[in-house]
Parts: C-alpha cells; structure tokens; sequence
C-alpha cells in the first residue's frame, strides 16, 4: 500500500518521527514524573485535607472559632442574679485529624476557650466492618449531642444534653454506619478532665435508622442508653443534674438538684424529618439517679426528664444535610461573594427541662422558647441570632423569666 | 509545492505525525491533567502558606518562638527586690490563618508562654472597601504595639503600651487600609481573659498617614483614641496602671498606681521616619482616669502620659518595612547561608512613663535607656540583645535604678 | 543514504516532524511548567513533611495520642492507699517543625495532657558541623530519657529518669552527631514552667559510641553527667527524688526524699544491644545530693543510685532502629492491612531505684519488674500491654507490692 515511498524513506520516516515521538514522550513523561514524584492529592475542605497518591496517609489541620455576645435579663427581684452583657470566645479550637497507614484514622483536638479541654482525642480502626475506637469522645447518645457544635440550629444545644451530663469519655467502643441505619456503643471511664483513682465505668449505646432517605427528605429515628456507676464517690464527688438560664452560656443555673448521683440510668428517643428546606426534630430523654441514704432528700430515686422540638426552614433553599445518624455541614446554594446571599434559616424551638423531684432548694422546671435565625456567609462562615426566654416553675426561682439575646460569629476550617 | 511526494505518501507522512503528535500529546496532557487535578498553589512563608488555584481558599499554620535570658540587678537597697537571673519562654505560639471562600479571613492564634492566652481569634469580611472583623484583636492603638512582637526593634515594646493597658479585646471593628492611610475603629468587651457578667464597653479608633512612601524612604503620622468604661466595677475590678523596671518582662513593677480605674479616656499620636537603613520612631500619650470617691488619692481624675523616642540603623543596609499603618518583616539582604552575614541592626530608645499623680505609694515616674543589637540570620531568624536602665522618681522607690541584660533567640514560621 | 527521497520532501518531512516536536514540546513543557510553578516536595511521615524544591523551607505539623487504662493494686494494708481503675490521656501532644532557610531548624510542641506543659521549644542552627540549639529541650542524659516516648519499650520510662528528674530544660547547647559517635553539651535554666527570679545553673553533657554498627547489629555505649546548682533555694524549693509504684504513671509514690537538695551531681553509664530481632538496653545511674544543715537528715550528701536491664524480641522479625545514640521508629514489615500481622514485640524488664540514705519516713529501694507485650500496627501506631509488679524495702512503705496492668494505645504524625 506504501507504494511510491521507498523502503529507506519509509525507515527514514520512522526514524525521524521516532526520534520525535521519543523526544517529546522523554519530555512529557519528565513532566508526568514530576507531578508523580509529588505523592500528593488535596481536597478544600476549609482547610485542605492532603492524602497520599494511593490514600494510605491523610492529613488535616481542623479548627473553630465561635465567638458571642450576650445580653440577658436575669429576673434579678426573683433570683438575685444581675444582668448580662458580654462577650465570649465560646470556642476557639485547634486540631488535627488523618489516616496513617489506610486503616487507622485518629482526631485530636483542643478547645482553647474558658480552662480549655482536650474534647476529640481518639484512634479508629476501620479495617472491619464495624469500626473500633479507642481513646476520648463522645458517648453514643442523642442527635443534638452528636451534631457537631458547628452544625446545630441554635447557639446551644437543647437542655437535656447538659443536664443529663452527655460529654465525651475516654473508653472503647464500636461503631457501626450504614446509610440507612447505624448502630454504636462503649464501655468508658470518665473525661479526660476528671481525675480519679477510681473512675468507675460508663456503658452507652445509640441505634437509629432512616427509613426514607432520598435527595430532599429524611426521616430519622433513634434510641439511646447510658448508664453511669461512679466507682468511689470520695474520688470524683456524685452527679449533678442542671441547666442555665434561657439556655444560654452566660447565665446561671436556676433549675439545680445539687450533687446527688451515685449512678444514673439514661434513656431517650429521638426523631427528625427533613422536607427540602424545612425540618422538625425532637427528643424526649428520661434519667433515673440512685441517691445516696446521707443526702436530705424527699426520694432516693428521683426521676428527671426533659424534651425539645424544633423546627427551621431555609429561606433560600438550602436543607439539612444528614449524614449516617448526624446533621452535617450545610452546603449554602450561592455563597456570599459576586452577590450571592449566602444561606438564611429561621428556626424555633420549645425545650423545656424537669428536675422538680426531690424537694431540694433548686429543684424545678425550665421551660424555654427560642427564635434563632441564621446567615450563611459560605459553607464554612455564619453569623446567628438567638432570642430566648426561660419560665422557672418550682424552686426558690419559682416564677422567674429569664431573657435575652445572644449573637454568635463563627467560622471553621 | 510538494511536488515529488505522491498523495498516498502525505496522507502516509501526515498519518504518522499525526499518531506521534497525538500519542506525545495524550501523555503531554496527561501529565498537565495531573497538575491540573492537584488543586494547589503554595507560597513559602516560613511555613507554607496553601492555596487553592482560584483563590477561593487560603490556609497557612503559624507560630512563634521567642526564648530568652534576662539578668538585672532591681536595686535591692531601695526596692526590696532581688536580682534577676532567670530563663523564659516569653512567646511560644501556635495557630492558623486563612480564607474560607474568597471574602471570609480568619486567624486564630494560641500562646502557651506563662500561663498561656488566645490571642488573636477573630474573622474579617473583606469583600466591601471597608474590612468587617468579628472576634478577638487589638485595638487599633498605637504604632508600636499594632507592630507584631516579632518585628518589633527592642525585646519588650515602650512603657506606655503596657502602662495603659493596651491589649486585644473583643468586640467588633471597621478597617480601611490604603498604602498611603489607613483609618480603623471598634467596639469591644473584654479581653477573652477577663470574664464578668457586665464586661462594659471599649471603644477604639486610629487613622495614620504616610504622606511620604517610597522605596526606601517613609514618614509616618498617626493619631488614636481609646474610651473604656468597666461596666460594673464589682465585677472586673478596677483598672491599674503599671510598668515593669527597665522594661524588662522579668523585673518586678515600681512605678504603679494600683486598681484605681472605672473608666478611662486614651489619647496617642505617633510618628516614624525611614530613610534606607536608618529610622526613627516616637509616640506620645495621654491617658485620664475616673477614680471612684471611695478611693483614697489625692485626685480623682488623674491624668498619667509616657512617651518614646527610638533610632535604628541596619549596618548591612536592611531596611524597616513599613506595611499600611504597620511595621513589617524585614527582608535580609545576605541571610546566614553561605557565607552572608545576615542583616545587623543597633539601636536605642529613650522611653518615659509618668504615673505620678495621685500620692499613692508606687505613683512615680520611670524613665529608661535601652540599647539594642539585632542579628538577622534570615528573614525568619534573630538573635536580640538589648541593654536596659530605669531611673525611677517619686514613690517608696525614689532613686532607684534598675539595670539589665537580655537576650533573645526567635524564630517564626 | 536518504537517495529516494527528494530535497523537498526531506525538508517537508523534517519540517512537519519539527512541528510535531515543537507542538508536544511546547505542551510537555507547559506540564512541566505548571509542576515548576508548584515550589513543592512532600515526604509522608505520617503527616505530610513539605519542603521548598531547593530545601530552603520545610515545615510539618506534628503530634501524639497515648490513651491508657490502669489497673492497679497499692498494698492498701501496708501503704494506706487505695486501688488504681482509671483511664487517662497519657500524652496528648501538637506542634510544629521546620526549617526556615537551609540552616535554622525549629521545633515547638505542646502536650496537653494533665494540666498541660510546654515540651519542645527550641531553634537549631545547623550551618556549622556542631549544631547549636538554643531554647527547651532535653538535656544529653540516658539513653532511655531521650528515647522519644513513643519508641520507648515499655509504657513508663526505668525509674532513674523520673527519680533524678531527668526533664527538659530551657538553655542552650551543643550537639555532634555522627553515625557511629555523638557528643553533646549545654547550659541551662529550669524547664519553662518552673519561674524563678534565680533560677541556678545546670550543667549537662554525654558522649555515646557505637563501634559496632551494622544493618542488623548494634552495640551503643554512652556516659552522661549532669550537675544542677538551685540558684536561690527560696526560689525553686529544693530538689526531691521519688518514683511512683510499679513505674506506673497513676500510681502514688512509695519512695520518696522529701525536698532535700540544693544542688546534685548525677552521672550515667548506659548501653545496648541489637542482635535483629532481639535487644538487650541497660543503665546505671548516680546521683549525689548536696542537703542543707537545716534539714533533719542522717547525711547531708546522700548518694542515690538505680539500675535497670530490659530485654525485647520481635516475634515479626522487626529490629529497634538505632539512630545517632537514641532508638527512633521501627519499622513494621508487614503493617496491619490486606492481611499483614503488624509487628508483635516481647519485652522484660528489672528495675531499681535505692533512695534510701538519709533516714526519711518514705526513704526507701523500690525494685520492679515488668513484661511487656507490644502490637504495632504500623509504623505509626501502637496498643501496649505492660504487667508490673514493685516490691518496697525500708521506709514506712517497708515490704509493699504495687501490683497492676496498663494497656496502652498511641498513633503519632
């Protein structure tokens, strides 16, 4: 077929395109081990998570800042209590987490507000179907608890989560995460922060499920136990069940049994739906603390309870973005820059808290209206506002309203 | 023109080109896509400062190390105080700074030198001509103490900057900067530190002008004000005015008025020149302070001032760099590598604070002789050394003289 | 040679295939380019280590987690104090590392376990063939003190290191180091947290050989001296020596001087053997105490001693990885993934300390002895099992067993 080209010519051709091909394939494999040479691969999650080319070793700096004003009416004339005006770093973390070696991932973080705390300090073995975790974090109870203090709707969490005292302990548990349905649970000592020789033993366990689960609606439930025995009382002092005024972070506690709890048995429940932008979630938890014969009270078996549920809707479309059991990180639809408006969410909750039994000077019920609204910059900025106001029944605070306003500024990377 | 090669045989010639063409470029454009993937531009700034190539994000780890030895003789026949001869970490700092999507900065920073503090924790809007900052920073006070300690000419910064208290508060603030002026204001709370349920308010603001601004020569003028109202007094205290013998972080305080402050009002004006090597650099204040009736001095409105003057040469011909309103990192000519001498600066400072009003025990006067040689080993790196002596008037330490040796190696990243 | 093909079509041929060279050319170099752009090399330790092309700058972030439960047995009946059941964040560290221009290294970590402190502080200057370093670190004593805690064998360092207060101390120091021999020296103040206006003078060098130094073969001799000199007793209290039950780290203390010396000269012989897979490591050390005639002791320069001997075997085949006279990260052949062991080591040790001259109610000789059991993961994580057993001899603790286990998981980056 070559015809007319002589068998030199045709070698000749060869050659000398060859040569071309050679040179030029010498040239760009140089450029291609170049960029091979650098066994590196990043994804902007605020700050950039880098990983190794084949993704055994991750790496990612992690941080917030969450800061706040304050202003609140304390009903000083029923509680004795002044008024609130101030600012806060309400948390101001610095972290890191990564995988080193494809299965082995670990987080550590530190939160530089008020004493500071370590919160996240674990390992996690994910070479199994069910993970294993060793080290400090959160005991596998209530969705508002588990939602990352970046993601949630108001400025704090709802009562039950610091009355019932849900917090991160060091122990071991397993993990289990399906898209659909999850299921965890651990054995724990006590926070990193209290110091005993006998710490006595934590066990806790989460399940929940999604039983709808598509692009725009979510329908999540769950359950979740925790059942706290605090080994020698002498070393960490007993359990005390309370909550702060109007559910703010700068007011103080009117609803207070004092310290009572030998050891506790937790229970809840919890559901939320998600419809587009609009949702609703809500959580009932129940506490039964065993008291000791010494203390003056009129049970010594008091059982406390409490409930939330709130509701919010994203003027400009966005939705809650519910990930394995948890709320995640909003994505907002158009930034704020070249004139998108960022995202804006209006929410409202009811939230009220009991802890009337057992006749102590403090012992009563906070019952607690917020409106928040919310102004994502980006995925990674809000400004929020939150207008709260607390009704105290039964007590020495019996009747007491406290209210106020609280701003909060945060970013995260 | 192609006369003696036959149709078949340029189709045969083109045909083959084309494959070494295609071939070279598919793994031409396979090594640009794998660049291409790697969304990552970086700068050396210490330590790397990452970027996203369309800018959207920024992320860079930052920290400082400053250690030192201090040696003075307090005077002990009029003091009471013994000398000094002590080692210190004076800054060690971790922290981050970044964009979160184009418009969004923040910086947050952690100091664990002594008992350790936050010190910047805030995020600035930057998408109007006019920057929004949200969280913790420093008043916009004062050349010398807006200038970071890591560029600063002396180990410790002019009596007057820790005299009257000039610190970073949060709160909320405007800043506008050009090369040739910048104007700058805020209202705040406390510092993170200071917690009380009426934190009261500070309000802040400077402008600054470089009239003239070239490549090697600058004059700059400056004027501030600070207004603080402590809010409730019971709850912070009252305000205390001080400073420590020679300047020195060390030595103990002679020259105090102790807590006699409920609100106070801060006048400055501030001035510097660099021609090349060489520059000077002054400020002047003034401060008046409301002290409460109940308070034994002598007046009740006393006003204190201080004031600075200091020189620098750079013997390798450096220069300081002036940045909107600021001094920035000085850029080595020859760093230490190599056989390059790293950049050489002398220096002196006259430095005065007067507390003298009032007739309480310490109220005094405190002027002070520094001189300063600074070794440059990279733009990063120096090593300090600064001789220091106060005289001190008035008070129980009349007369006394406070003289010392300090050193300092430092590094940034 | 080329005969059938005409001039032309030479120069057709060439210059086609001139633009096929020069386009893919043209597009390899532009990958190039863009890689070029890119001033960046990545080396993954765990985190990623990145550095300048040139090697001017490289920076990485790094860090530690050890989380631990203990229990623990102290012979209530004799010592008085009760059983250990406890988690605890052992070490919980962050920090960062780099150069800063070819020849200034620094570090700076912070451990923020317990009430947190200051490790590492320091910058190093390289340029010279002996390194110079100026801020905290450790002083050049033992063999197992400046083993990095988290290539130590067993989960607490011997007993000597804690005893003689082995620490990191802020001064400034030399350091030669060569493959088969290191020397080092340096002066220094206290450790960061100890603040005193006279802090005294500590002196410390060491010199270590390794005259056998092959790849699977290794035998380190080294000597240390150490003299400490309190400065101003009032200053810093005087120095104690002590050692918690079993070399755990939440046990009490059962040997215990009480706060005796003003100054102290302690001197160390240290040495190891790695046969492959197995290691033999021991040390002795000597401390003599300068005790002030107020003090009611039976000598005023009582002399302290402690040895230990440890042995360990890789089951895995795995060898501890000597290092210019410390032992550094083992390499895990067969890392846990895709079906690989990990690495599994066994390990004993015999341990004692005798500080029981001076007649004291806690002077006494502790001596322990401990197996260990070892899984490595990988080359970055851990789980540890130590079984200890302390026996008491004089003193009021006279004839006490500490009893317990420790379980240990650490990932570092």
């Amino acid at each position: 077929m070559i015809g007319g080209l002589g068998k030199m010519n045709r070698m000749l051709l060869a050659g000398v395109c060859a040569v071309a091909l050679l040179a030029t394939g010498v040239t760009a494999a140089k450029a291609g081990d170049d960029s091979e040479d650098l066994d590196l691969k990043v994804k902007w999650k605020g700050a950039p998570e880098f990983s190794s080319k084949d993704g055994a070793f991750k790496f990612k700096v992690r941080g917030r800042i969450m800061v706040d004003y304050t202003s609140a009416d304390q009903d000083f004339a029923i509680t004795g209590e002044p008024d609130i005006n101030a600012t806060e770093l309400r948390r101001g973390r610095l972290g890191a987490e990564g995988v080193v070696y494809h299965d082995v991932k670990y987080k550590f973080e530190y939160d530089f507000a008020g004493d500071g705390e370590v919160t996240d300090a674990y390992l996690e073995y994910t070479g199994l179907p069910v993970s294993i975790i060793l080290g400090q974090y959160k005991t596998p109870n209530s969705l508002e608890e588990l939602t990352s203090s970046r993601f949630i709707t108001f400025m704090e969490r709802a009562a039950i989560t610091d009355a019932f005292d849900l917090e991160r302990q060091l122990g071991a548990g397993l993990s289990y995460k399906k898209e659909q349905w999850t299921a965890a649970a651990g054995i724990f000592g006590t926070n990193i922060d209290d110091e005993a020789p006998d710490e006595g033993t934590t066990f806790a366990a989460r399940v929940t499920a999604a039983p709808i689960l598509t692009d725009r609606k979510v329908v999540h439930l769950g359950a979740s136990y925790r059942g706290r025995d605090n080994g020698d009382p002498e070393d960490l002092g007993l359990y005390e069940y309370r909550q702060r005024g109007a559910d703010f972070h700068l007011t103080d506690r009117f609803v207070d049994t004092g310290e009572i709890g030998e050891s506790d048995d937790l229970f809840g429940l919890e559901g939320a739906v998600v419809l587009g932008s609009f949702s609703v979630q809500g959580e009932y938890m129940q506490l039964t603390s065993e008291v000791p014969a010494d203390i003056d009270f009129t049970t010594h078996s008091p059982t406390y309870d409490g409930w939330y549920v709130s509701a919010s809707w994203f003027i400009t479309g966005e939705m809650r973005n519910y990930d394995e059991g948890e709320f995640d990180r909003v994505k907002v639809n158009r930034p704020v820059f070249e004139g998108g408006p960022g995202a804006w969410q209006i929410a409202g909750r009811y939230d009220t808290i009991d802890l009337s039994e057992g006749g102590c000077e403090e012992c009563g019920e906070q019952n607690t209206w917020l409106i928040g609204l919310n102004w994502h910059l980006n995925d990674y900025t809000r400004l929020m506002l939150n207008v709260n106001q607390s009704h105290i029944e039964g007590g020495v605070n019996d009747g007491a309203d406290i209210t106020g306003v609280g701003m909060r500024a945060q970013v995260d990377w």
